[in-house]
């Protein structure tokens, strides 16, 4: 199968930023977990460990868009931002519950588990990071989730070492390669391209590229701690 | 007219407060800006001022309920508060943006005037206190808004000196007088309520109460500014 | 006498903010409370309720310094911040002190003192805009209070209606336009230049100037808040 | 030697969440980094590791006390946490680097290095829950790290298995367990039951708990940090 074509506008912020956090990038979007879920092999304690996290892992993503919606200038931005939080709030999650409940997770359970420490660390990094900074911090914090994801899906589906029949992370991997998830991906791409020229992004590359690739470097912590089975 | 029933629930934290915040709630809820609407005689133009502002008013009203989604420590608040941003958004601005041009006035001129100093000074007032503090302190500097215009609708509707015949602002009269945004309001004083429970805000009374009266005489500010056509 | 040099560099930050927000500039720096200082006619009761509103002011003049430590990115910032902040709590709060005496106001008295709504509009303004935006959005927000006394108080000395002889106020003219309060006016505009270079403040000038020209009219409002003994 | 009393109040806020977060704590405070500190079995890289991110700690921490400052309601709270913030940058890094020269680190090697991820998850989780929350929230994130240093450092001078004579830890341990630095840790916890009184901490108490639970457990992954030399 070919593979999809790369996501980032050559030139543009996203490409930038991912240039300058490689090996950091290139550990989290091929970590063993993802590899596990292309080749099957991944234990299913693992991924379940992981899912019960995402689900708490999706309550701050919402907060962080709620904190995008406070921080924009404009109607437009804050709109976006506000329908962003919707979608996670009101149709993410309730499809990941569902999701969940097929491998025999319920959503009470979930809810009352403790976050793990490499939940929190990348949640409330993202936060913080928006919270000290501007609205371009808090967009950057936030790429390597929205767009890896993305790019991840893609690269399993073009990986030779992938197998979907049989596969029980198939669902998985096929939601993060629908076009319709690419969409949401490009547009986090765009947003940053536009953040970008109107918040004097080039004086602040430097910054911006310690900040993802720190939140890149976190995103590898919480594969890893779906691995390892970590709290 | 029967005067309506006060939404204030007897010995709830929103009856305290506007109990301490005598009289600086009596002169947000009484000025003569709100009996100019009452008896038809505020000028048209004073009005107009008004309405501009509060187009921009509505802006950081829904920044405030970013932050209340962002501070919630549970997916109910999190939802109640996007919806409510939602709502202001997607619902009401549209709704204030109709209504305006039925007075002559267009969005992208509302959206081009400068805020006046006393939407400046309400609004930034009560996104610092919800900031600094915690979702309690947001929610009760957010009160008397919320819970004021449905107290001054009514006022108006049971006030002898009313005339609703041909009096020009007898439409915003009855949107607040209205049930739906009666129920509105009683939902923020039960919210009220609720929090203090969580949050401890017993203890906090004095501090909440000092809060409460500066968002009221920011209130009654903001009528001035209309009477004064303020910038 | 003649007139101090204006302390702005010209084609820098500071200067191009100050000629965008005119005239909300003039009517700070030249407000009738200001004038009034110069040939002495300004009613003592007027002074008064400035000064026990400027010891409020100084509270969270120091929040926002705080604050401007919170958001510092490197550690001299920090420092630059929290000595500031420390001059603030530390000292020039105390010397506000001892000099309220001197006009028979205690501490004790103005710190029960009610903030009027000019101070809250004010100070939760810089306070909210530096929340909601980076350092550089905040040190502008500062930068009208801070400067602006400095030229009010050059202003007051070359102006040949001001009377020093026998003018109760020539303490407070003396004060800021001694050469130390000086060098802390030149710091403020030095500091906006190198956030202006740092955070990319040459595409955000538009933004910048509304923060600036929003900040300079809240602070003729805060001599207004004097002039009118209002709350 | 006779172990030193506990510096917890008993029935006091900081004694009731210990309690609370036990097995995480015992985990935190007995963590076989600090039983290698103890007998001098601890790898001179893991202590040199954990000495630069200490370096990058104290900055996030100064930070937190930005926060408080910024938090504070009154003029006390604001002066201590400005202290507390000027003792981090002005006393205790100067301390640090020097400190850190004896271990052949030279501050800007330590400036230029990467924050490790449990570095980031700490400080991060402190600052966000601090901005989140209020002045008490953003106490009791803190508590773990002030508090626990002298107990843990207590707990080492108490113990049969620890060896002073020839220990490079030695001066690490008789630090923490310095009087003076006893006083702070007691300052902690003293200022903890006067927030959960003003704040109305005992209605709160079990979210209180999951942050000083989450923070210790953070606590613990710092050390685990520095043993794995990871980053």
């Amino acid at each position: 199968m070919a593979a999809p074509p790369d996501l980032a506008i050559p030139g543009g912020l996203f490409a930038r930023l991912r240039d300058a956090a490689r090996p950091s990038w290139d550990r989290y979007v091929a970590h063993p977990f993802v590899k596990g879920m292309g080749d099957g092999a991944l234990p299913e304690a693992a991924f379940r460990h992981y899912l019960v996290q995402d689900y708490l892992f999706l309550i701050h993503f919402a907060r962080a868009y709620a904190l995008a919606a406070y921080k924009a200038d404009n109607l437009a931005d804050m709109r976006a931002a506000g329908r962003s939080m919707a979608a996670i709030l009101d149709l993410e999650m309730g499809l990941h519950v569902r999701y969940c409940e097929g491998w025999g997770l319920d959503e009470a359970a979930m809810a009352a588990t403790r976050e793990a420490s490499a939940t929190l660390a990348y949640t409330r990094f993202v936060l913080e990071r928006g919270m000290a900074g501007d609205l371009l911090d808090l967009h950057v914090a936030l790429a390597p989730c929205v767009v890896g994801y993305a790019e991840i899906a893609a690269n399993l589906l073009a990986d030779p070492a992938t197998r979907l029949e049989g596969n029980p992370y198939r669902p998985w991997i096929e939601m993060y390669a629908d076009p319709e998830y690419r969409t949401v991906a490009a547009a986090q791409i765009a947003l940053l391209d536009r953040l970008d020229n109107a918040r004097g992004g080039a004086a602040r590359f430097d910054d911006l590229a310690r900040t993802f690739e720190a939140a890149s470097r976190l995103e590898a912590g919480f594969w890893q701690m779906g691995l390892d089975l970590a709290d």
